[in-house]
């Protein structure tokens, strides 16, 4: 009845509830006969390059259990792409090839973002071409909620629920020290896209609450435009909190941040952001001398599962599940995605093909974006507020958060 | 059988548990005949300058018990110096005296750190000059734990909790992005001492465990030293989390990003931290090409209410409610302080003189830094740990914290 092995791997940047997907992946494996063994690839598609993976039955219950409240990535992950030089992308093909078939891996499930639906589906294709039969799954995971097609991606809810939380938090904070620290950055992560910053419009209940300005990096950052909303809230209202993604670019479409510095870039050619708060820091306090604070989360806001939401860690277990049945199903080349409308109907999920998601980018659309106030409009809370509810129960030892390491 | 009135004030930075030292003076005041309002100045001694004052009486009950579990100032700080001048200084002391005269005030309870500790003295040996009988006690507040006399200082085990915590994630993180992005910076607050990143050595269980280094401003940072062992660090153990305050200096006790910005000061002549990770990222990156994120949580460990120790807000609760018994004991011109070594025989708070404490800076001392390891020794973890036990449970509402807003 077994028909072969199945592999699984974490790419890209992980997310709070990352490791959910992989337990529920586990979970859903144990119930078909058709699956002999999973293993688990250790850094991505490096570990299948590298012949470098762990047999999940020997994880034991207990860990198993503790994945769906453990942050970063269990097995490892990576932002590594595959070779486009010819010489090199042989033996990547060779070595990937060859501990598929060395290990009778029948089924690969890619756990990942854009990027990592890329590699996916570009494995999928050089299996196609062989007679050595693979079904590939992609299942979504990213806190910028930047993956097309789904309705959204696990991972961002927690990220969001964190983000919220801070901007309450510290905007309370500036509010008190309004006489003599008047402005605080907080930077997000998210590129392109501004999901993240969007998602700190939860925390304000009231007018005049926190967070009173947002940058979106899909809306050119003028600065005359920034400065003089700023000036006129810091009067009106005092102590400021003003949330900015990473990404914001200028008219021309260069990085805020790019004239400064020589900015670095990731194997897939993304320039590593962040640093955008002091470049506005600076601006802020040499023309309208306002003291100012930045806060740069990086990969707190990934990382943050004692603050997970309970919605997004269910999504995640719920992909991870999908993308088993799909290879049982001998579906290929998809990835799982998110169907909100019919949640409550009981249908959840769907495919999409992994050539409509890869490289593909999901912005805020503009009927969310209100330009001109440095805010959300329209009915984009209604979309986020559902993906940050319910709290996760993190177990605790001596005052802190029990999570289990498998890198010591 | 009514003395007089309590004038109560908030200063310096926040803690998340600043408000419940407020809590705790409340509660206590109550109890006593002699103090008729309890009035509250809003933003520290700006408020008895300007008489800005409001009847907390006027809060109700509802707020007064949401203060356990709200962060920032909830009366609004201050980084107010009093004036040195001799004209501002007299136009100064006038407005207060009026202020304290005008509203029949009698004790003056002020909440805060070392430099506010120095404008309670003042403000007592003001008075002490004049025939007005006015008792004047300081409560302590810091999350820098920089206070000296005081076994530690409340604000201090919650930002400890929150920041071994996100040591705990971030380093899971870190860990499983091992092959490209191999090292994160961890930027707390504390000026010039080291009790915040001390504080992330409980997150560590394990041998190579987060954090991997930490960086004492404390102790002189030598790059040479720093980036040879995080060299050796990297290949033993591949993904490194790094802890720094934000205070480092060199050898010739100049701030490490001194030379490249000119650092903005605060009214009492302190720097305006913060960028030091910008600064340790980029000579990691150029001397060692080892990929580098860092966080910046700056107000983050100051406001994160969510994530409080049950300990620390029990303490600050504590303090408020001695210095209450300690007005109407007729002491003046002290702060309150927490006496650990008694703290289970039931004898927890004592006093001691405001000039002793006054621009006074409690080091870690060189018995607790492990100076060639980057890292703690001896018995500081038994020091820091009692201080983050406990949660606290904060109400949520529509999957965020419930706090009280007096702002808008």
């Amino acid at each position: 009845m077994v028909i072969g092995n199945l592999l699984v791997a974490q790419s890209g940047g992980p997310t709070a509830v990352v490791n959910s997907s992989l337990y529920g992946i586990l979970k859903e494996a144990n119930k078909f006969p058709e699956i002999g063994k999973v293993y688990g690839a250790i850094n991505g598609i490096e570990g299948a390059i590298n012949n470098n993976i762990i047999d999940c039955e020997d994880l034991g219950i207990d860990i198993i259990e503790s994945l769906k409240h453990t942050p970063g990535a269990f097995l490892g992950s990576c932002r590594y792409k595959l070779s486009r030089k010819l010489g090199e992308k042989k033996i990547e093909i060779e070595k990937i090839y060859n501990c598929v078939k060395k290990n009778d891996i029948r089924y690969f499930i890619y756990i990942g973002g854009n990027d990592s639906m890329d590699t996916a589906d570009k494995i999928n294709k050089l299996f196609n071409e062989t007679s050595y039969k693979l079904k590939v799954i992609g299942v979504p995971k990213t806190v910028d909620n930047d993956l097309v097609l789904t309705h959204h991606s696990p991972g961002y809810g927690s990220a969001a629920k964190f983000i919220a939380t801070v901007v309450k938090e510290a905007g309370l904070h500036t509010a008190s020290m309004k006489t003599s620290e008047p402005v605080t950055i907080l930077e997000t992560v998210g590129r392109n896209t501004g999901w993240l910053p969007a998602s700190s419009a939860l925390a304000r209940k009231e007018q005049d609450e926190a967070p009173h300005m947002i940058c979106f990096p899909e809306i050119p950052f003028i600065s005359d435009k920034f400065l003089s909303m700023l000036e006129e809230k810091h009067k009106d209202i005092g102590g400021l909190l003003i949330v900015v993604g990473e990404g914001l670019k200028d008219e021309r479409g260069l990085y805020l941040n790019q004239q400064a510095d020589n900015i670095a870039t990731d194997d897939f050619g993304h320039p590593l952001l962040g640093g955008i708060s002091s470049f506005l820091k600076n601006i802020i306090e040499e023309n309208l001398n306002l003291k100012t604070r930045f806060i740069k989360l990086d990969i707190c806001q990934q990382a943050a599962m004692h603050l997970a939401s309970a919605r997004d860690l269910k999504d995640a277990i719920l992909v991870g599940r999908k993308a088993v049945r799909s290879v049982i199903a001998e579906e290929t080349g998809k990835m799982v995605i998110l169907l909100e409308k019919k949640y409550k109907k009981g249908e959840t999920t769907g495919l999409v093909s992994l050539n409509k998601v890869a490289n593909k980018e999901k912005k805020v659309p503009m009927k969310w974006i209100d330009r001109d106030n440095f805010y959300v409009k329209g009915s984009i809370l209604e979309y986020i507020s559902p993906l940050i509810q319910g709290e996760v129960s993190v177990p605790m030892e001596k005052g802190l958060p029990k999570y289990c390491n498998r890198f010591i």
